[in-house]
């Protein structure tokens, strides 16, 4: 894998990542493929509206279908019919967020599956043999998330435990493919700068944030985003996991961030909530019942070409499958467009410019 | 509309309608669009896989979101973006089946929706006007569904109201739709040749036999259907209302009907039943779990040509929204090539030898 910064407008970056499975243009924003498809979309569509890599989940690749059996049927892009680049992530945040019972120990975690209970362990080792068999171009290191509120000793601790896992994990990297180190420290500047120090003494190639958006207040997950994002190495990619509100997108790109994941395009568009240039609606609204007019008049995605908001209202509301998908083709496409005119405004200096015009139209 | 018998075969036909909107090879299976979208399906897919008429349901449609307001938004090929035929049942059927209350008088019918227990009421007029709203390329009369069982003396009310019904929307239809009328009678043969003898008279562009498949034995449903269809004019389209199961579209099919229409490709795809050239399978079968091969290895669909079943088993086993689409695309595939070549079948003067391979493999 390589990575190359383009150009910078202060701190925002325009980059791009070549994988010998195709390139990813940064910033770049990452559709969620939970469990082996991007929730009502077909590889074919998902090309079609430009998505240059998406993620996949090893937690529930792991209990379902299983990461052996993915791997006899040709690891994962055969599975699911995506040549195009996929990263995972380690399970650490699922395991802290969907499971039922969590046991952290130094070499792992133990936790019970959130689909029938059962008893499963994780350790660094683990982490690295499941995203093998999946075959990512990219891996993250097991960490261990860190909760909200936790104290500084709680939060150091946890924080040793990921440098730990971290080196572990990087000791198990294949050429085959590239691992990115995971920051946690919770909300303590000095342990989130601690963790990084740490991480790039291993050497990775390319860096994430976790630990955010875990419950806190907004203005805590913006200080450590503008807290974090210049100490990261300049020519490695900065990832901030899970994290795909457009305002909290802008304003982490402004502070250097390149790499986004985030479930919200495809979730809100399965529940009505369509992104619009002229911010958010709700399709279900009575306004709609006759409405003739493309969800959007500014865009060009299928959807908007092919239909009227009167027809998706009737779908939304008759819960059809023809409902989910176009919604989702909607939002995917609004996201990607919406990250592409972002770097084109990096690219041509007008960064400021662009984050003046969306900030007050995504929040 | 135009129809033209190409060839028989002993009773089987191969014929071809012609309408503004596209051509229409016959025999003609109609994937079912009930309230505005082949459920899973884009309309860009249906052309893919060769589509070339689709069915929509007036009693659906009317109670949501109403004919008035797709006739807002342009009709109903504007509406759901659907440039071939259409064909649309007058809701005779459904209310028949699906309406709680039911009161049947002279001039028409009340009843309760199925979505909120509203009451309604819909006669000879309000189908015709619905399906004027709508514009479909082919509408039907509204008839009077027969129940099984039913005594003679009910069964000649209901088929006498049936022609007074079709009569009253033979003098409504306009220039823009052809119209068929329906065949009922129930299980009495004489009743059958009444009814088909008064609609000639008043002539239409093709004849539907309806009251099948309303739990009667199979050989009750083989009897009438080999009853009627050599009755019904050579000249017009013979259309079998309902029935899909391809063992009954053979039976049909060598006794004269033309076309068909039914949700079991659709709905058994979403409930994991699948077609293939072997027979059926059920995708959850604990034996697909790490099988590479596809679906069908006769089949060249898209879900064929690009998925195992061992993914297509993961997907359905986690009640994925892909799961139903690429089973969808499948069994429709699967149909309407089985369509195409019981027709070339006919063409070619072989329908009993194709007839006797798959009697079989669909029963």
């Amino acid at each position: 894998m390589r990575f190359e910064v383009i150009t910078t407008d202060k701190y925002a970056r325009a980059g791009v990542i070549e994988t010998h499975r195709g390139i990813v243009n940064t910033p770049a924003f990452m559709p969620v493929g939970t469990i082996g498809t991007v929730k009502a979309m077909s590889p074919d569509e998902l090309k079609e509206i430009g998505t240059e890599i998406i993620l996949g989940n090893t937690y529930h690749l792991y209990l379902r279908p299983g990461h052996k059996i993915i791997e006899t049927l040709g690891g994962l892009h055969k599975f699911m019919n995506w040549d195009r680049p996929i990263l995972t992530d380690s399970g650490g945040f699922q395991v802290y967020s969907l499971s039922a019972l969590r046991k952290i120990e130094d070499n792992g975690v133990y936790f019970r599956s959130h689909l029938d209970g059962s008893l499963h362990f994780l350790g660094p080792e683990k982490a690295m043999e499941i995203q093998s068999s999946l075959g990512s171009d990219i891996a993250m290191v097991l960490d261990d998330c860190t909760p909200y509120p936790s104290t500084y000793e709680y939060a150091m601790d946890s924080m040793l435990r990921t440098i730990k896992w971290a080196e572990h994990c990087r000791k198990l990297k294949t050429d085959k493919q590239a691992i990115f180190g995971i920051v946690q420290g919770s909300f303590y500047e000095i342990l989130r700068e601690k963790c990084l120090e740490a991480l790039v003494n291993i050497g990775f190639d390319g860096y994430a944030v976790g630990g955010l958006s875990v419950g806190e207040p907004k203005e805590d997950m913006y200080r450590i985003i503008n807290f974090t994002a210049p100490l990261l190495p300049e020519n490695k990619p900065r990832y901030l996991m899970g994290i795909g509100d457009l305002f909290d997108v802008l304003i982490a790109v402004k502070a250097g961030f390149d790499m986004f994941d985030c479930v919200m395009p495809t979730r809100n568009a399965r529940n009505g909530t369509l992104f619009t240039s002229q911010g958010r609606i709700s399709i279900k609204r009575e306004e709609f019942k006759a409405d003739s007019n493309p969800l959007d008049p500014e865009c060009e995605c299928y959807t908007c070409r092919n239909y009227s908001r009167g027809y998706l209202r009737h779908l939304f509301l008759s819960r059809e499958i023809l409902s989910m998908r176009l919604n989702t083709i909607h939002n995917l496409y609004f996201y990607l467009k919406f990250f592409r005119n972002m770097r084109e405004s990096i690219l041509e200096k007008r960064f400021s410019e662009f984050f003046a015009k969306w900030i007050n139209l995504v929040s």
